[in-house]
C-alpha cells in the first residue's frame, strides 16, 4: 500500500466513481535533471502510480492520501491536513458528491475535471504515449495493436464502470457521449451479491471462472430439442434467453451453483455491451471499438465475450480492442490536465503558469514494456518537466 | 377454460416457445352460408380464439387439445386420439421439440412452419384485417394507430419472447432477422424467480406494479450528489447503473423488498430492448417499431418504459407501438398458413385443396372493435370460407 515510501509524490489525479475511488499520481525518483531544450524547464524522473479504493470505504482512500501521499509532497500539516489550500484534479461524480468531504478532513480543495473529457484524455495519453497499450484479445490469443499516431482517430471508446458510457472520439479534445446502457459492471456486482452472497467484485469474478452458464441461460437448443435453428444463423449453443432455465427447472436460487450464476451473469451483461458497443459503432461508421473501466480487469472470459459480441454482431468487421491501464483511464485524462498549469499547483493554487509539464507526445515519457497483466501497484515509468 | 364447448372448431395453430406455448383455433358460430361469389365456397361465421399454457405445463395443453378442440372438431376417437392423422399447423423451438409428443398423445402431427416467417404472418393479418390493433403508449396515454395499408412497410418487429428477435419487415413474406437480444422475458422471470420467490409472470408482473426501482437502482444524483450531469443531458434521476445500489447498501437480497428488486428488473430489461431495438431501427431507417410476444402483457409500466427508450434514444424520431393480440403473433402466422390448403386439413392431410380460406384482406373478416385490455379469452370474431 505504500510504493510511494521512499519518494517525493507529486500531482494526484482522482477519478471518484460510483463503485470505485481510482488514484493517479506521479511519484519522483529524486534524480531532477535540465531540459537541455530550456534553461527554465528541468526534467524529473519518475513514475506513474495507480491505486484504487471501494467508494463506499472512501475513508481508507483520504487515509491513503493523507498518510502516503501529503506526507510525501511535504505539504502536509502536524494535523494531517494540507498547510494552505491545496488543489488536486477530479473527475467522476464523486468530485462533486464529496468535494466538501475532501476540503473538511484533508484540507484538498478538488479542482473538478468532466468525466467524459477526463476519460478520452486518459485514453489518448495512454494510446499517443505508452508503447503495447492497446490489445486485441480472441479464441485465448492476445495481440498488442500498435496505432499509427497519426491515424487514431475516430474511435469509440466505451467505459464500464458502474453504468457505461459510449463516447466517439474524433480528436484531442474532440468527442461525444453518444450513447450508453446502465446494464454496466454495476449491475454486475450489484445482482451478483444478491445472488450469490459474495461479498467483492474480485470474488464475483473469481467464481464465474469456475461455472458455467449453460446450466442457467436458455440456449436455442433447449428451446429447439437440441437442434440449430439454422435458417437464421443461430447455433443450438447461442443463448436464447439469459437466466431462461431458470424459468422451468424447478429450482430455487440455493439450488443452483454461485459460480454458474456469476458466469451467466458475467456473459449477460459483457455480451449486452458488446452489442450495444457495436451498434453505435455502426451507427458512425467507427471500425475500432476500445473497451476500458474497472469493469474489465484483464480477465480474459469478460474480454473474450465483448470481443465475440463485437465479432458476432459485426460478422467480423469491427474488432473490439483493450487497453492495460483501462480502470484508470479518467483518473489519467484529470492527471494529464495539470499540463497547463505549474507543477506548484500541487503545493497551492495560486501560482498557475500556463506551460505544459506532461508532454504526451511521448519525449517526456519513457516505458518500460510489461508483459503481465496489470495489477493495482505496476506503475509507468516517465519523467515530467517542470517549470 | 372452455370457449369452444358449444361450436365447431376447426383450424388450430400452435406457437410453442420456451417458456409459453400459444394457441389459436377458429370456433365457428353454426351459421353457414353460401359466398355469392362462388358456388363452390361456403362462408363460415365464428371467432379466433386464443389461449396459452407454460410450456413446462405441457400436459395441460395437451389435456385442453384434446377435451376443447379435438372433441369439437369431430375428430377425436375413444382413446382420445384423432382418428386419422390430424395434421396441426405449429411453429417455434418447441414444434420441433415436441412432435413426437404431440403424434404419440393425440395422434397429431405437427405442421412445422418457421418462427420468424410465422410472426411476421401474424402481424400482418392483425395489421391488415383487424381495425385498432396497433396503439402507441406514452405518459399513460393509449392511443390508437390507424396504419394505410399501402404505407405498412418498411417496419421493425421486436418480439419478446423467452428470448428477443428483431425483425426487419419489407412486405408480405419479405422479411430478414437483423438481430435480438437474450435479455427478454425469460431473463425478466428468471433472475425474478431467483430474486423474489415468486412463481408466475403474472406474480411478477403484479410485484413490479407495487415497487420503486429507486431504491435498488443507481441514479446519476446518487453518484453526482444528488444533481444532474447536465453536460451530457442526464438528469439526477437517470438510471446509472441497474441494481447498482446493491453494492454498497449493505443490505441482503432478504433486506429489499420483493417489489422494488421486480421494478428494477422490469424497467432494466424493458430499457435495454427499447434501447436496441431503437439502434436497429436507426440502423435501417425504420421509423415504426412494432414490439410484439407475451411479455408485454399491455402492462403500462413496461410499454412506457420501452417508449420512453425510444423516446429518449431516438431523440423523438421513432414510436414504439404495441398491438392488442401481442402474445399471439407466431401463432396467429401460423394459422394465416392454412389459407393455402383446405379446411378438411384439421380432419386429414390427406385431401389438401390450394384456395384460400382464410382471406386477411379483410372482405372475409368482420371485427368488433374491443376497447378493453385483451384477455386470452378475447376473441376476433371473423369468417372464413370454405371450400
Amino acid at each position: 500500500m505504500d510504493p510511494a515510501a521512499t519518494s517525493q509524490i507529486s500531482h494526484l489525479a482522482l477519478d471518484i466513481g460510483g463503485t470505485l475511488i481510482k488514484l493517479v499520481y506521479f511519484s519522483a525518483n529524486g534524480d531532477h535533471c535540465e531540459d537541455s531544450r530550456s534553461n527554465e524547464i528541468s526534467v524529473v524522473h519518475g513514475k506513474l502510480c495507480f491505486a484504487k479504493f471501494e467508494t463506499k470505504k472512501i475513508d481508507d482512500c483520504l487515509e491513503f492520501i493523507r498518510f502516503n501521499i501529503l506526507h510525501h509532497s511535504g505539504v502536509q500539516h502536524q494535523n494531517g491536513m494540507a498547510h494552505d489550500k491545496l488543489s488536486v484534479k477530479a473527475t467522476g461524480g464523486g468530485a462533486f458528491k464529496f468535494a466538501d468531504l475532501f476540503k473538511e478532513k484533508l484540507g484538498i480543495l478538488l479542482d473538478k475535471e468532466d468525466e467524459m473529457c477526463s476519460l478520452v484524455g486518459g485514453v489518448n495519453f495512454l494510446l499517443k504515449t505508452v508503447p503495447r497499450e492497446a490489445f486485441t484479445y480472441l479464441d485465448g490469443q492476445k495481440e498488442f495493436v500498435e496505432i499509427d499516431h497519426n491515424d487514431l482517430y475516430p474511435y469509440l471508446l466505451v467505459n464500464i464502470g458502474s453504468g457505461v458510457s459510449m463516447i466517439k472520439v474524433d480528436g484531442d479534445g474532440k468527442y461525444e457521449r453518444i450513447s450508453g446502457t446502465s446494464l454496466g459492471g454495476g449491475t454486475f456486482l450489484g445482482l451478483g451479491k444478491l445472488l450469490t452472497k459474495c461479498e467483492s467484485f474480485d470474488e464475483l469474478l473469481e467464481l464465474s471462472h469456475h461455472g458455467n452458464n449453460r446450466v442457467i441461460d436458455m440456449l436455442v437448443g433447449d428451446i429447439y430439442g437440441g437442434t440449430d435453428y439454422s435458417k437464421i444463423g443461430l447455433s443450438s449453443t447461442a443463448i436464447a434467453s439469459s437466466f431462461g432455465k431458470a424459468i422451468s427447472d424447478g429450482k430455487e436460487l440455493e439450488d443452483y451453483q454461485p459460480e454458474d450464476v456469476a458466469r451467466s451473469l458475467l456473459r449477460m451483461i459483457s455480451n449486452n455491451i458488446g452489442q450495444i458497443a457495436y451498434l453505435n459503432a455502426l451507427r458512425f461508421g467507427l471500425k475500432r471499438i476500445l473497451f476500458g473501466g474497472f469493469f474489465i480487469r484483464g480477465l480474459e472470459y469478460t474480454m473474450d465475450t465483448i470481443s465475440v459480441a463485437v465479432h458476432f454482431w459485426s460478422r467480423g468487421e469491427a474488432k473490439a480492442m483493450f487497453l492495460r491501464h483501462e480502470g484508470f483511464l479518467g483518473a489519467l485524462g484529470a492527471f494529464t490536465s495539470y499540463k497547463t498549469q505549474s507543477h506548484n499547483d500541487l503545493k497551492s493554487n495560486q501560482h498557475t503558469v500556463q506551460r505544459p509539464i506532461l508532454n504526451c507526445s511521448g519525449d517526456n515519457f519513457r516505458h518500460i514494456p510489461v508483459t503481465s497483466n496489470l495489477n493495482d501497484s505496476e506503475t509507468i515509468e516517465c519523467s515530467i518537466s517542470l517549470v
